[in-house]
């Protein structure tokens, strides 16, 4: 996911801080205090990691969906089917963030005895950045993959309507003094907050993030906001369905195989239309299982080594970088000094605040 | 993979006769006839499926490794690790295509009983197409995902270098009247042998696909093939970084995971200068597990069919096709009207077959 630059004249909030009030307006919601801390922890999770749009910004729309009645802020996840090592949860069309939490403690016990486990969650909502959930298990010491479907906004190879969804893929394992390896990525070029800070910015589009309404290349944020966005490859020639075929690949191991909604069928984003009915999964393999604990990390360590010593491009901005490693400078500056939302995340913070009494402290 | 039209003055061998040929100039270079057949098989199935480029066209490099001794054709791969649901073979430096349909078996009987199970392979050799082993996973009923790492020939985003593989990530699942959902891709834009057949027809390079040895965008083939391809996405303006997390990620959960070489470790490409030691995975997920055998896949048919009925971007050369699509139909071609091989490919096939006192039927 991107690490988005801090606003300039943006404010700063201590993490505790935010955190703290954070599940305060989500019980405020009717949020049992428990869940409620693990929504606070994931969201600010994602300010902390730079990615501010899928953090706390996204609190009032969540709190959207609990006012209309389409998500239950009380539901907790039950296990309704699966083996040893493949696990289902009925999220029960509460919180996506705490059933998919507790969707992936269910794995990481399973592959401690296992060697590897997986556990999908159906009837689940938005559950925020899929890199929390792989790091928690690479946290564990294991490498964890993290997937989920989402709203329709990619338009699959040669069609000229999205279709399939930014559907992320995670990938987290221990890396030593990197700490962890951790790929968190939309499989279209870019995300749809890409294309709107683009917006705000009044910057052109390069060919291959986005299509029109009437199928052709968006070169400007407008156009691309009333289309489609690419998916990874951008147009067919440069590979665009490989995209395509990932976006797909993790529907079928979310939506379609754990029973939720897929493709064409879920509905808009934070759309108080309905119930999300969103599908994720969690894949868990244990290194242990196959060696002592800490060879497979101490191999990892050195790879990334070679590769950041690697002789650069010609004007690149600096050396290589690991999958994960901005998100967690990121998190590292935010820990010490606060995180920084710009003012009209704070304005929002700051309305919610005042509706559910929990006033907002910055 | 891509699927390359077969060649306009090429030389056509019916399905069995070059399968039979195969297995016997394989059993003619010191393989036992049962592991002979399952290379056989899968090198076929890769010509059959209109992938010109990892199937029997490989077999004199196959041969050169064997007669350099530096891959042992007897070698029969033993499980040297793991727990019930993630299980390690030592492929024994044999023929990695034997080790690792073994291994896919393995993880699809133990799938069957705890719902999910993975299984990876160190000490291995090229093992052809990831979407066979997929596929027969599929053929089970279940969802498979192959992973193999490669030789180094993909420059990590900003390095001027090629680091990593173009890794294959190969995910197929059983999807009713469409056969079987298969992506089968390399984490690269394209894979090095897409270059070289630009470069046979003269063609220019579109920027995205190839850095030159001085790291800058390569235009021409010859560029390209004395510089670096880019991972999926390009360049990093374009998502690169992407593809670049997604190769590393198939080497931590093979080369890494297994115990095997990774990254810049590698020897190049039918290196005879060493053991090539890749390592490889394949995680099988049983959908039976979870619900009664075929909802899933009707569930997913259903998907597909909202997909190849979409309206189309303007000059798009057909509808929007589902992976593996175009594979599938080379392959249902071929089993009627023989694989097209080109000239080149048939002598040397002649020539190996000469060799080992196997005379090529064609």
């Amino acid at each position: 996911m991107p690490v988005y630059a801090a606003p300039s004249d943006g404010l700063t909030v201590p993490v505790d801080l935010l955190r703290t009030w954070t599940a305060r307006a989500i019980v405020a919601l009717g949020t049992p205090a428990d869940i409620a801390d693990d929504v606070a922890e994931i969201l600010v999770a994602s300010d902390r990691r730079g990615i501010a749009s899928h953090g706390t910004a996204r609190l009032p729309n969540y709190a959207a969906l609990v006012e209309a009645g389409v998500m239950d802020p009380r539901a907790r996840p039950v296990r309704d089917g699966g083996r040893p090592a493949l696990a289902r949860f009925d999220a029960r069309n509460g919180w996506g963030h705490h059933a998919c939490r507790v969707a992936t403690d269910h794995a990481i016990e399973a592959a401690r005895s296992l060697g590897a486990a997986t556990a999908v969650v159906h009837h689940s909502n938005h559950f925020g950045i899929a890199g929390w959930y792989a790091l928690r298990v690479a946290d564990a010491g294991m490498i964890g993959i993290a997937l989920s479907n989402t709203s329709p906004l990619v338009a699959p190879t040669r069609a000229r309507v999205p279709l399939i969804g930014t559907n992320p893929i995670a990938i987290a394992a221990p890396a030593g003094r990197f700490g962890a390896f951790c790929l968190d990525m939309a499989t279209s070029t870019v995300p749809r907050g890409r294309i709107e800070v683009a917006a705000r910015r009044g910057e052109a589009l390069p060919v291959g993030w986005a299509i029109d309404e009437n199928g052709r290349p968006a070169t400007t944020p407008e156009a691309a906001l009333r289309g489609s966005l690419h998916p990874l490859g951008g147009e067919e020639g440069t590979a665009g369905y490989k995209g395509y075929g990932l976006s797909l690949a993790v529907d079928l191991l979310t939506g379609v195989l754990a029973g939720a909604a897929f493709g064409p069928n879920i509905l808009g984003l934070f759309s108080t239309a309905g119930e999300s009915n969103l599908g994720q999964a969690v894949i868990v393999i244990d290194p242990a299982a196959l060696e002592d604990p800490g060879r497979f990390e101490t191999r990892l360590e050195g790879y990334l080594d070679q590769l950041i010593a690697a002789p650069t491009v010609p004007g690149a901005p600096g050396r290589v970088l690991i999958p994960g490693e901005p998100e967690a400078e990121a998190a590292a500056r935010a820990d010490v000094a606060g995180v920084v939302i710009d003012r009209v995340h704070a304005a929002n913070l700051a309305a919610l605040g005042g509706r559910l009494g929990v006033p907002f402290p910055a």
